[in-house]
């Protein structure tokens, strides 16, 4: 079979004669123009014979866009693919990868699952963009292998297709390679013996050594590559599983009159650790301006004192990339860090592209802002409600094109180099799609390690857009969603579908703007039972201080807090009876301790027959890890069901056994039976965390999860 | 606001100067050369910023591989995006579409559908490629006018917002048209006014008058436009709508030893448009093999006097372009042609490439074949089974690139020019797929009318691929489904998921090769229950002449006929007593009067509680025709359910009434409540067809099914 079928140029077709007989010759002899070989012809002749398709990880092009999945350091990727070809030949597959585009190609053989499906698998081991793609084609040995042996087996005569191998082995001759030495001795062998040793023959045919041989020959007819290739966005372990603990640094103090400072916040450092946090994130951090500055709650008008919200950036004192004279120096904020360093702790930033009226910007820099036809300002708005302390840049405006976008890059960069490598974006969803696309790559250029978290409170389909042009996480729905069956829709959305690829969810149980109505009522059984929810869900995971003493004091009415943090100094007790610092703790400790709880993804739901009961599991791929979840949703009241416990996972019956341990209140136990029962006490604990122990024999679906 | 912002070569910024104040001064002016405009950042400004997703209809790339979606003619092309931009401004969006490439763009404006998708309509009106494309971009002045209106109606100053309309206008100024003339004619009115009637001038500058002018400057800020643009595939009705009759032209005759000729075909006519078909089709209708001719019920040696199977295609009388003498002359064949035409029946033949051993091509072109090592011909096989009446081309073989490909081109031109435009392409799937796709399209491209049907009984990833790279419909998997969950899923399958885009199904009750095991115990209801099933689902169906005399005797424990009419001439009563020719008749009419039965899309499965009654609804597009179905799946025994009137798909209410017709037994009345009952007797009627009449005010929900 010739495996090269291509033509150089157009050319009339050498068997152009007119056929014998039959009605058609006369036709045909008039038309022989139309039998050139047209371009299009030339293409097909050329074209792969194997159609690749929906290969896996990958993001579906959009308008001719591409993007890249993602993943971490450390996680297995599982590319998988359609072939599909026509005939009945045996196929044969791989994966090439390669961690960079001048570092050498892997390559990894893949393996047929079934139905058209091929798979296998490689690990993300650093960080970086990692290309891969599939090529396949057919694997005519194996193809005349599995012929012969049925052949033979049903007792027919199959002299010619032992000659049919030979010939096959004996083509390799004058490869000048060991291998093809040992293939021609094979096919002389085959020549030499006497038709009676035919089972002979067919046995050094079939041997599996033979088929070695011919494999390290390494010929691939009729090869498909997937072309262009795909790329994989591959992040440090922190992009997908992370605790935030965020904290207003002018609150750390005993005393609202005394403005908080770094060195406080060092002080809070092992008590934040201590809890299993590894992230510590600032609200900005920056001079906070004077004109136009609000007062505590909101109010249009500060009063001598208020310290003002620090989203109002920039003052006499400097902009985004000054440090607020109260909260200390630069030196001070070093010092910081690297004492939450020590602590384990990951110092994050907010990012947020606004200005006070007094920032620097406005007179240094007109041209980057929308001013009035009476040359005032444009404050922000959304009407009829104006934003006077706040002044929006103007990205497309005729001199911030690309002075701005420079600026704003050259801030992060600022803040890069000073060793914070986690930006928390406010709003991004408010700013140009291209200019976040530019801003992540060349940042991350310079600093790999750099990571982005989208503050996108908005309609989905920006939220996953903003998560494809390059932002490593995402705020999310989570904060809203309260019953099973939301809770069930959402998770399922983002672990079943596209967004699985690019989107990583960070779980949120409060924020310093979102006091949610759930929690405004439920008292602590709703604070545990939004912790375990989060901690569970999500690889990533964040609270606001405060959560871990149950506040929730609204404005009345509204989903704010009352006396919010961000118009004013907030001093607390962090030893305050009835707080869930253990727990919080003990949840912290379990997600490190298994890493089924350390993505969204592997997550299943499964039946608790009650509705306010969500009852859960997450695995591991390998099923090595597997994590079993109930939460009572309700903070009211008891609740009780009748559960599965997933034998089922494992290959075993529904009568099986299956070891079990309980990681809130440590002790060990046996289920026997599928249908078990459980009662869900807010005032005690309102939701279990199990660990199953698989059983000692692997299960045959080990890697279906 | 600039709506060029793109710069033209990479350059230093202009506003590099190191920031006044602040500790970041020095670090930046040290590292101004960061600062330098990179292709990338150049390309970030220059990127649109309004991202077009998820563009309907269309087809994913496959490994850098673009497909058409398919429409008929006559079928409203509904194209739907999701629009994704920064910020709150106003966006407005069209669909921009041509019949050709060298035709003119038209456009049709898109709304807003919710949740960033939207949408817009038009007419596929002529066969061939439509090329079309979503333009999206800032309504400036909607934005601004939504501003101002909100403003103005919560009592707040607009002086500034008016005079920023005022400017918005006079902009428009040395367009040099009659628009422009009558804005800047507003804009002056607007200047000239007093500050005393502002509302005066918020009116003017909020009519309708005005925005219809402002739309007509056609100013589109920050225009996005899908490219590269998508293809739409139009071809003519009956690739979606057709009911195919398939007879064996030799077996219409009164006598088994008389070979029946195209001129006892045109006798049947009558008959077969009489029962409502508008499609003939015909297995192979060539020269058939003598050399190892098989035998009545596949024995491997024919005797004398047999027929052999029309699949062993060619002997010393022609090959694929002769027609086998026994049926008559080209001339009689397209007498036969024109006189079924008369009949309203447009004819398709078969296109199987293999070869008899003594079709002419093993001597002219032996380098079109596989060989064995001994000169032997290499016969088709499927090991350890072998069929030695046919031998089959070898595509990639060194001397059939590219001159069997032209050959068999030309086979099918040579038919289109006698008049047949339709093709049931044989076991496709065992041929390249390139080759194919190649095919179709040089066909096409002089025949634009042509269409191929794919008797690809094989997995449904090449199913799927055969459609996207250029069949017209597909055999399928519903000669299989009997039960309702099956049905259910499969048709779900076809009609929602990518599929429906380019994969029409043809629903055979039966084809010469199955025999069904269904119909093979079900009797005549049984026969009545598959020909409802497939004239109600799909838009396509056929089936094999005998059908209608609910032949099903088989080879026993085997899916296939007994005295199978591949392998012998079987002459037959059509006025046989039982038959189902009426009911055939009246469903072949229904189809005909009612569009929504006209394609497989459109249909929802609705609840009747009764796992043996299957329960559909089928609705065009605005639901002016809606037809439910009820069909007993039981052959056996009489079934009854309670089953759901699908009143909220007219907006009504559960106590609602509604008009109704039944359609196999012509009557008319009413249905009060949803919740209603049936009962089918399989020995009288086992399915039943309903028109709903929708009610006379149009539903709100009209385009959404």
């Amino acid at each position: 079979m010739n495996t090269s079928a291509t033509l150089d140029k157009p050319v009339k077709t050498a068997k152009g004669k007119p056929a014998a007989k039959g009605p058609a010759a006369p036709r045909r002899a008039a038309k022989a123009s139309t039998r050139t070989v047209s371009p299009a012809l030339l293409d097909a002749t050329r074209r792969p014979r194997i159609a690749i398709e929906q290969v896996t990880p990958s993001v579906a092009p959009q308008a001719g866009r591409t993007f890249c999945a993602k993943r971490v350091v450390g996680e297995r990727v599982e590319v998988e693919a359609d072939l599909v070809c026509d005939g009945h030949d045996t196929l044969a597959a791989c994966v090439a990868w390669r961690r960079a585009v001048d570092a050498d190609w892997q390559t990894v053989p893949m393996r047929l699952l079934g139905n058209d499906r091929w798979q296998a698998h490689f690990e993300a081991d650093q960080v970086g963009l990692v290309e891969f793609t599939v090529e396949a084609w057919v694997d005519e040995w194996a193809s005349h292998a599995a012929g012969l042996r049925k052949k033979y087996a049903a007792g027919m005569d199959v002299t010619l297709e032992i000659e049919e191998g030979r010939l096959h082995l004996a083509g390799t001759d004058g490869l000048d390679s060991e291998v093809s030495r040992q293939l021609t001795g094979i096919a002389q062998r085959l020549a030499e013996g006497s038709a009676d040793d035919r089972a002979a023959r067919v046995d050094l045919l079939l041997a599996p050594s033979t088929q070695a041989l011919v494999q390290q020959v390494g010929r691939r007819p009729h090869l498909s590559r997937l072309a262009p290739s795909l790329f994989i966005d591959v992040e440090r372990k922190a992009a997908a599983f992370a605790s935030w603990y965020e904290l207003f640094p002018r609150s750390q103090t005993d005393d609202a009159t005394r403005h908080g400072r770094f060195d406080d916040v060092i002080q809070r450092l092992p008590d934040i650790a201590a809890m299993g946090f590894d992230v510590l994130y600032f609200p900005p951090i920056h001079p906070i301006g004077r004109l136009n500055r609000k007062g505590r709650n909101n109010s249009l008008r500060a009063q001598p004192g208020d310290p003002g919200s620090p989203y109002a950036i920039g003052s006499a004192e400097g902009g985004h990339e000054a440090i607020h004279p109260e909260l200390g120096s630069v030196e001070d904020f070093e010092r910081l860090r690297a004492a939450a360093a020590e602590q384990g702790l990951e110092l994050a930033l907010d990012f947020a592209v606004q200005c006070a009226p007094d920032h620097p910007w406005l007179k240094e820099h007109p041209e980057w802002f929308a001013w009035r036809p009476d040359g005032s300002m444009k404050y922000a708005e959304n009407p009829p409600k104006k934003y006077e302390d706040i002044v929006n840049v103007d990205f497309y405006a005729e001199g911030a094109v690309p002075a701005l976008w420079l600026a704003l890059r050259d801030i992060v960069l600022l803040w890069a180099e000073r060793g914070v490598k986690m930006f928390r974006v406010d709003n991004p969803h408010t700013k140009p799609l291209p200019f976040w696309e530019w801003l992540i790559a060349d940042v991350r250029a310079k600093h790999p390690d750099a990571m982005f978290l989208a503050e996108a409170f908005t309609r989905p389909k920006m939220m996953y857009r903003l998560a494809k042009i390059g932002f490593s996480q995402s705020y999310t729905y989570f904060t809203w969603r309260n019953h099973k069956a939301e809770i069930t829709d959402y998770l399922t959305e983002l672990s079943t579908t596209e967004a699985r690829e690019v989107y990583r969810p960070h779980f949120f149980v409060n924020t310093p703007d979102i006091n949610p109505y759930f929690l405004q009522t439920s008292g602590r059984p709703g604070f545990l039972i939004r912790a375990a929810l989060a901690t569970m869900l999500s690889g990533l995971w964040g609270m606001v201080a405060g959560y871990e003493l149950c506040e929730a004091e609204p404005v009345p009415g509204k989903e704010e807090f009352l006396d919010s943090e961000k118009y004013e100094i907030k001093p607390r007790d962090w030893a305050r009876p009835n707080n869930i610092k253990a727990e919080i703790t003990r949840l912290n400790r379990i997600r490190r301790e298994n890493p089924a709880l350390q993505t969204h993804t592997g997550v299943r739901f499964y039946n608790a027959w009650n509705d306010k009961i969500l009852y859960f599991g997450k695995a591991t791929p390998d099923r090595s890890n597997f994590i079993l979840v109930a939460v009572n949703l309700d903070p009211h009241q008891a609740q009780e069901a009748h559960f599965e416990v997933p034998l089922w996972e494992f290959g075993l019956a529904d009568h099986a056994t299956i070891e079990c341990e309980d990681l809130m209140r440590p002790s060990r136990f046996t289920w026997q039976g599928k249908v078990q029962h459980l009662r869900l006490d807010p005032l005690d604990l309102p939701f279990v965390v199990w660990r199953l122990v698989p059983p000692a024999a692997p299960s045959p679906l080990g890697a279906e999860v």
